[in-house]
């Protein structure tokens, strides 16, 4: 029979990170300032270390990974890439789908990816203690995992309706040592304001960055920095060792390329991490379809512009480039919580503006049912991020199946959906709703950016 | 720096489950029927196919694993062995650390092993259904989730109690297509008798698997079984694959045995599969310190007799020969609730009985300050039961600091503790309690056993 999984020695993980901004044939954009100028990095030197804000403007194609981050990485890493048969041989698809399971980390998805590495540079920095925000709290996990390995503090705000409902995502941030609590808090100026004005708010990650980036930079020890889970350059690119660990794998596979790289997508993390270096391949002139999935319910790419938008609900961090639906979005309460962002990642987003990626936008009713299907034939309970992955990979080994091709399927399993179960209740109670985002909506939430400055549509229109 | 994991190819999965009882110095004692005698195979064919109970009294050394199951295993099988070197690093042991991770399955933990052979052998034998009853919920989630792949129906009776404060549990299962309710039930005679009597009882796993039983023995259909997830040969045949890897992967990693291999126990199951390819080695030769850790609050290994005694609280099983504290104790609510039985399997009895294995007991707060150590070192939430194993293991690493000896430990990881949260909560709350068990306590409980037949202690004094 053919095999199920293919694994990589230790001493076959990526030595070095890959950087997209290196070979995309546009430039990327700068951040800008609360002044609308382009940011100048030791501007972000109370928020971030120097040797992160380093990374984040670099644009070498490869960065050395530090041999302590791969010492690291290696309590969970290489992962293996699977290959899913039984899904295959139900959809009767010539398609061969493979996957990277980046559900075997410690805390369950792709993010301790970043953390490790995140935590590592900060306390090379001198840094003693670490603040972030999280939502469903896959990303509170991961920094926490993280900081508990490299001895450093970690606090946490979690987003307050996620802290009251899922209260085991706080129990394993705690017993990796980290400190918990629900935003907004008592603990910041920002949140006793919002408190004042709004003491029952269910509160939003907009409000939990804010606090967590006000806690670091006040913190008069000036020993604490602020850690951001997606978005930032930096972070995209410790996550190209998915990618990169893959196509290592498909060799093995005796697969010469993937035609097909599916990720899904909230900030861009995971999808970079197993996309970026196939878009790399494509630039230089394999033809892949790489496609990001993001939830009807927050259509960024499919369906928002792309110019400057603030990072943050609160307007506190600098004006990125990139496709937003507005920084004031809310997303309807889809159980996906890791893809309710308004914006995208900028390396993504010029990505998709040079036509190097093709998003698409799936409902989360059909997205349950990919999951169903996984785990009826490949046995496993994904998480709702990435059970859009699932169903656009589904989607893909059909439309094979018609062209009758044998083509090569690749697309990142995120993370289990084993503390994320109240999804797959709902869909089999027939209680799940589906949402789509009407023009209106959007174009309202985007009305207050109508004065930002305009970032540049640039498209060597080469795809 | 050295490896952290050591994967085998599927190729390599072990084609052979190992039996014990072939090898034991002693012959097992027979389990015996309502009148008293030996129980004859077909007696049980309302409960069990009879290819199933075929392997049950098989005394073959080597059954070989059918393809189809194989083609199953390889899911997740083989499964990591990994080296714990954050661990000994911690402790400054002069020990090798290795743990096989059964984590790494579906549904995290080493149970699916056994899930998976038992659905198949129902399905080849014709049966449509299968009835189980699950306390914690790691049976009922691994049995689900065979039957699922397998197409068989299936019905899990959970424990009142842990269905009202587990949903998540009843939720997996439900995902993996199983019909799961809580016991006592309405839907059988024996749910239905306690239930006028107690209409409030949180249920008892005693009450769950009469209710089981009771199901699969009156479908008029005849093609229900029932399927157990512990104690039997054959459960603990079909784990064996656990050591018969682990073994190989020891090879692979330059070790040339193990000086110390350890598991936790309740029904005996996992300790079954990591230790019983070693006992074997043993019997014929090797020195291997091979220890089962349980429960100071379940002692039946450390404080138990071996007698005959019922494998469930109700008396519907047969009697078998098993150090057991009475089929009417009932363990105080520990976290592990994987090692709340009251008996143990009769093959790790009878090892027991001549001595190839040294059982101990851990109080839980000392296996939580194990898990908790744990985390921060080798980074993973580790099962309340596996913490059992984890604290036995710093014993023995702190033992061989001491007598400055190279000692090769091995334990079996035998899930993760993501589903089971509630215990670290109340460890990083101060809250856990420590519970042992007072000699009158245990005497109390054996008294219903007076009249049982006698098992002989049969021991060759070899060990």
């Amino acid at each position: 029979m053919p095999f199920k999984k293919i694994f990589l020695n230790e001493k076959d993980i990526p030595r070095r990170w890959y950087n997209l901004a290196a070979d995309l044939p546009s430039p990327m954009q700068p951040p800008l300032g609360p002044d609308g100028n382009p940011l100048k990095p030791e501007m972000l030197a109370k928020v971030f270390p120097m040797n992160i804000i380093e990374q984040e403007v670099s644009t070498a194609r490869w960065i050395d990974i530090p041999d302590e981050i791969l010492e690291l990485l290696t309590l969970w890493r290489p992962a293996p890439l699977r290959r899913a048969l039984a899904l295959e041989k139900y959809l009767l698809t010539p398609a061969h789908i493979y996957y990277k399971d980046e559900s075997t980390s410690p805390a369950g998805s792709h993010k301790p990816n970043t953390a490790v590495a995140q935590a590592w540079y900060n306390k090379k920095f001198g840094i003693k203690r670490l603040t972030t925000e999280t939502g469903a709290g896959q990303w509170g996990c991961a920094l926490a995992f993280a900081c508990n390995l490299i001895g450093l503090e970690c606090k946490v705000y979690m987003v307050r309706i996620s802290f009251d409902q899922k209260p085991l995502r706080k129990i394993m941030m705690q017993t990796w040592g980290a400190n918990c609590i629900a935003s907004p808090s008592g603990q910041t100026h920002a949140g006793r304001q919002i408190l004042k004005k709004m003491p029952h708010t269910p509160g939003s990650l907009g409000i939990a960055i804010s606090e967590a980036v006000e806690d670091a930079v006040t913190d008069k020890s000036g020993s604490s920095r602020y850690s951001l889970g997606s978005v930032l350059n930096h972070v995209l690119l410790h996550q190209t060792v998915i990618g990169l660990e893959a196509k290592k794998q498909l060799k093995i596979a005796g697969e010469r390329k993937p035609d097909v790289v599916i990720g899904c997508v909230g900030g861009g993390s995971n999808f970079a991490g197993i996309a970026f270096p196939f878009i790399c391949d494509k630039i230089h002139g394999e033809k892949i379809e790489i496609i990001p999935v993001e939830p009807t319910a927050c259509p960024t790419l499919t369906k928002g512009p792309f110019t400057y938008d603030f990072g943050d609900t609160a307007g506190l961090t600098p004006l990125l480039p990139m496709y937003t639906l507005g920084h004031g979005f809310v997303p309807e309460p889809i159980h996906a919580g890791g893809l309710r962002y308004h914006g995208m990642a900028p390396l993504v987003s010029q990505a998709a503006v040079e036509g190097l990626i093709n998003p698409r936008a799936f409902d989360q009713i059909k997205c349950y049912e990919a999951a169903m299907l996984w785990a009826k034939t490949e046995g496993t309970i994904c998480a709702p991020e990435t059970s859009h992955a699932i169903a656009c990979t589904i989607d893909e080994a059909k439309k094979a199946k018609k062209e009758g091709k044998e083509k090569v399927i690749l697309f990142c399993y995120s993370g289990h959906g084993l503390m994320d179960l109240a999804g797959y209740d709902k869909f089999l109670s027939g209680k799940l709703t589906a949402y789509s985002m009407p023009k209106h909506k959007i174009e309202e939430s985007l009305r207050p950016l109508k004065n930002f400055p305009k970032a540049r549509k640039i498209k060597t229109g080469r795809w």
